[in-house]
């Protein structure tokens, strides 16, 4: 097995998986075959939708004598004629519903081995939800136990061991845990259908975050009975890569429609609400008169169709940086998906979360609503202000949320203020909180949406945040004239300058607390461009060490500025550790493969730029950070660091 | 021209309108056909997208001399090929665009009317948004002098006159109740695009609106320029009923994708987020190596995929009775479009839309967030429960949200309560503000989902009408047992009937203030189902006056409680009178036409119980309100009143 990020945003990525039979791009649905009776065929599912990966049932397959002989026989994929990765499912749920189902644990995990599965599953104990504590534990110390046993089985297979663990999120992370023990490469979350069914989104969320905190951030998680497009971007944003659809069969089965929104009835529908192929081309009555077979596979068509389209939303979303829209978007289509948002606000969850959130995105930034105050990349910022911004000065003036970038307006009245003295801070009290001026080209503050209005609740929110953050301060609410009249004269008469002020600001949040220090100690020359007066590249004692970026108004750093941090900062910060053999490379300019990663400063966060080091922490070259320090440890394959310059 | 109501939600409805080239269902959209380069033919429009209605420049048409003869020659409908409803535009918005092109006011209008246009448009004055007030009172001055003019000169043609008044709503107000004294049959709202070029969507709703009060609701409303299937949902619930779409062609052109959510350059996509038969049958690479020519068709395709496929979202939400829903969560896709929503908190907004709202709806109402308790069915039960509920008792016991019907979640409490003394009145503080018991399986009480927690803007909302609606009253918060024994002795010991309370309620909120003395004076029975325990029927001295319909709570009412309605409450209070001719058909069964109402309650809505009476007041039948009485007076084709029984 091969799993590889190829792209990321939020805890979601866009990964290639690749068995024998070949690779899937993730996130990706499978839908469930039943190998007795396809409403259709897996080989049309590829031409219809592009389906790259399905799950079928080795219980199913088993049972019935004359598929086993023939799986045995010709093999999985020949036996439902599909000539890509196979998923099995080992009759857990049907345990789960149909009772004891006489099962050995061994022998599934042998006979999926046997029919050639690209990825076999563990006969897990279906934790439900309405367990006790005590019970749960009992079921995932038996799952954990079938899974070691299973492993010495599993042969060439990808073996699926399954987390459980009811509702109780210690037990699914220690399950987890316990799980990744194992030399396994696929981790299903499980037991997790009657809470989708119940919409008990909230516990849903526990459950993911859970189980993702304590699993291996390398291996693909596949959130097991999950079919509902409705779910799809939360659970992608939470880290799970695959989702199996036995929904688009039984909601046809029912006469039911899925959507990004929720489920319709076709017979309540006088017209069919979506742009399918299947939805284009015939109209809702039509649709109702079909003969019974026929209605059941155009429906299950229009949900596949749909289904497989969201997945293409949610990459889309990734690669363009806007999945939380995408998140809070579908959360306010239904309310208990809009309730269990605020499981996110858990500050455990926030700082989980913000550990994978890209540094800056492609898009802008959006508000949804109340819940995009919560965001990581808010959060982020927020923690880094109290942590990583300097402070210079006693007093600050506050400006009200403006046009953006707010320097630009407000440039008269910072010209006023400056002439009369500079020794101020210059605050936006925004609609992300307490902004100086210094980061207002900072990605997201130019590059954000937001309604003029406020909510209150993330008013109340902001507003805590700003008391907190001006608390023991001077703090005057700018007033024109009255303000200037009210400015005493400086006790220093030095003069700041302002661009040096955002440089420092802008490295201190970017680099860490002091990162100023390091970078700007010498001689400082600021070379703005002439078109937008915007800074564009610095140099510190005649050497170039950083360039800002018109696109998020962060830096890019330079060999000759990361030689000044890596003299100023003590290992680890900072740096990407890479082994010796790799040395070489990297200074030929080639990039740092994760395999070769030994260590990571921990603060480092995706598209952060690093100091590539040796063991010995020599400096080496200097890159852009593509994933965090747990998945650059993780990760067997693909890229950890792309470096721009190298010491030669 | 036929104009007629078939189905309706928030302001905005359903409609078949019927030219002598065919019926159109509204709301839809019209695409815009360039006579001298079509990417796509209005016939294969119509294979592909059912598209009904289309629209083309006359002033085009006329500029060219070629294209100007064969027009006259053959006809609009053989030039363009296309034998349903054509609309011409006038040169309007060319004139806005490109300055002064010479054009003769009544001669375009002629010229329409020559080739055969179903709709033709006047020359009216494009009001921009930047213009004095000054300048656009001159400008619907002439508009409307013009429209005088051109209704001469229209023949058997539709004239569309075109709302202007700039950004002003007083004077959109003013040209549409000027426009709507000439014998025109079609109403665009014009100068709106600038508006929406620069996500002005708060200036639109108001020049909507402003325009919508003062226009006939029986005549179709063009929102003149609007293509982006973003603003539709929230156009149509204002109650506009076309679009026209040059977006689909001038966006391909530009290489951008139209969504419902927004616009996607495919150039910044790797995937086609999106299942329409374009989009899943080509990969985005692909889209972007295709031929320039081709790659427009295809793009143009898609985006009038989706446009229509909003169309049809929109048509099923009114039927379903969840517009506000689609409005609301299409309102999250975009932070402008989520400002503007609290233009329809203005009180003046909530009663103007409040008078179109159905008395209760098939769908369950669902939050969305911050905008939902602002919807116009919430106001309307906010201000019943002040101007139509009657109250009993001095004190009130509250109880906190819960599951519902909330006597069923308290039943026990409400019990113990009872047993003390029943002469208090319970009431829960609910997430639709104060709902006494009585009435919590009426629409939307019972029938409503809300998430746990409300945001905090909400819950200021609800708070502040329920300290109005208990200011000056005694209060008690339940505690259980506390609160029980805190309870004094009632002074009389008149035993309460809580189901007596119920239906008084029920009545007084849905007929009116002290309709429960009108349908309760004498004995009264009250039966319910063995199987929910539900109250179903009613009788008042042995005669069958009410039952309770179990889907929304509230009454349907029989003749012989019409009879105690109508003899207890003077005219016009529930009355729809009609004409005489009619009332020998409606005393047969038939349904009353809008074009035999003679005069309506002005307090009726869609679906109201009502009272038929003819011109003596003298009570005929008993049916349910489809039209309000603005609308009933207006419309000239239609139902008004779905007769249920009648006087023999």
């Amino acid at each position: 097995m091969k799993f590889e990020i190829k792209n990321r945003d939020a805890a979601g990525r866009i990964c290639k998986f690749t068995t024998e039979h070949g690779t899937v791009t993730t996130p990706n649905l499978m839908p469930v075959i039943n190998p007795n009776k396809m409403i259709i065929s897996p080989r049309e599912m590829k031409n219809l939708f592009g389906t790259e990966i399905i799950i079928t049932n080795s219980y199913i397959i088993k049972k019935n004598k004359k598929l086993r002989e023939k799986a045995l026989e010709i093999g999985v994929h020949k036996l439902i004629d599909f000539d890509g990765p196979i998923m099995t499912d080992s009759g857990t749920f049907q345990s789960y519903v149909y009772g004891d189902i006489k099962l050995d644990p061994i022998e599934i995990v042998k006979f999926q081995r046997d029919i050639g599965s690209d990825i076999g599953t563990i006969l897990d104990i279906f934790g439900t939800p309405q367990q006790t504590k005590t019970k749960a534990k009992l079921g995932i110390k038996e799952t954990v136990k079938r899974a070691q046993q299973s492993i010495h089985e599993k042969g060439d297979m990808i073996l699926a061991c399954t987390v459980q663990g009811s509702i109780y999120p210690d037990l699914r992370n220690k399950c987890a845990k316990e799980l990744s023990k194992i030399d396994s490469d696929f981790f299903p979350i499980g037991g997790v259908v009657p809470l989708m069914e119940n919409q008990r989104y909230s516990d849903l969320i526990a459950c993911i975050l859970a189980s993702k905190k304590g699993l291996n951030p390398s291996k693909p998680v596949h959130l097991f009975g999950a079919g509902h497009p409705l779910i799809f971007p939360l659970a992608v944003a939470l880290g799970c890569d695959f989702f199996d659809s036995s929904a688009y069969a039984k909601y046809a089965k029912g006469g039911r429609m899925i959507f990004p929104w929720g489920t319709e009835k076709l017979d309540d529908l006088d017209e069919l609400p979506c742009c399918c192929p299947i939805c284009t081309k015939i109209t809702a009555p039509e649709l109702k008169k079909l003969k019974e077979d026929e209605k059941i596979l155009e429906l299950a068509k229009h949900n596949l169709y749909v289904s497989f389209a969201e997945l293409k939303k949610i990459r889309s979303a990734i690669a363009e940086g806007n999945l939380w829209e995408l998140v809070e978007r579908r959360a306010s289509s239904n309310p208990y998906l809009f309730e269990s948002m605020r499981e996110l606000r858990k500050i455990d969850n926030k700082r989980w979360l913000e550990q994978s959130e890209s540094i800056s995105k492609n898009k802008a930034l959006f508000y949804t609503g109340n819940h995009t105050i919560h965001r990581p990349i808010i959060y982020r910022y927020h923690k880094r202000l109290i942590e990583r911004y300097e402070r210079f000065f006693d007093i600050s003036i506050v400006f009200p949320e403006g046009n953006k970038p707010y320097s630009n307006y407000y440039s008269e009245q910072i010209g006023e203020i400056n002439r009369k003295r500079n020794d101020v801070e210059i605050l936006i009290n925004s609609h992300f909180g307490p902004v100086p001026t210094e980061l207002d080209e900072m990605y997201p503050f130019s590059q954000s949406v937001f309604p003029k209005t406020l909510d209150k609740e993330t008013e109340e929110e902001i507003s805590k945040i700003f008391d907190n953050f001006t608390r023991d301060r001077e703090i005057i609410f700018w007033e024109g004239n009255r303000t200037l009249q009210k400015l005493s004269e400086p006790q220093d008469k030095i003069k700041y300058d302002r661009d040096i002020l955002r440089i420092s600001a802008v490295a201190n949040m970017q680099f860490g607390k002091d990162a100023s220090k390091a970078l700007f100690d010498g001689e400082t020359k600021i070379i703005k461009s002439k078109k937008t007066g915007k800074i564009r590249n610095i140099y510190c004692d005649e050497k170039h060490t950083l360039s800002m970026r018109a696109s998020d108004g962060m830096f890019t750093l330079k060999i000759d500025g990361a030689k000044f941090l890596h003299q100023h900062f003590k290992y680890p910060r900072l740096r990407v550790t890479i082994e010796k053999d790799a040395v070489s490379f990297i200074k030929q300019g080639k990039s740092v493969f994760s395999k070769f990663v030994l260590d990571c400063d921990p603060e480092l966060r995706p598209f952060d730029e690093c100091l590539i080091v040796d063991e010995k922490d020599e400096l080496i070259a200097v890159g852009r950070c593509l994933l965090n320090r747990s998945e650059m440890l993780s990760f067997n394959y693909g890229m950890a660091v792309k470096t721009r310059d190298s010491i030669v």
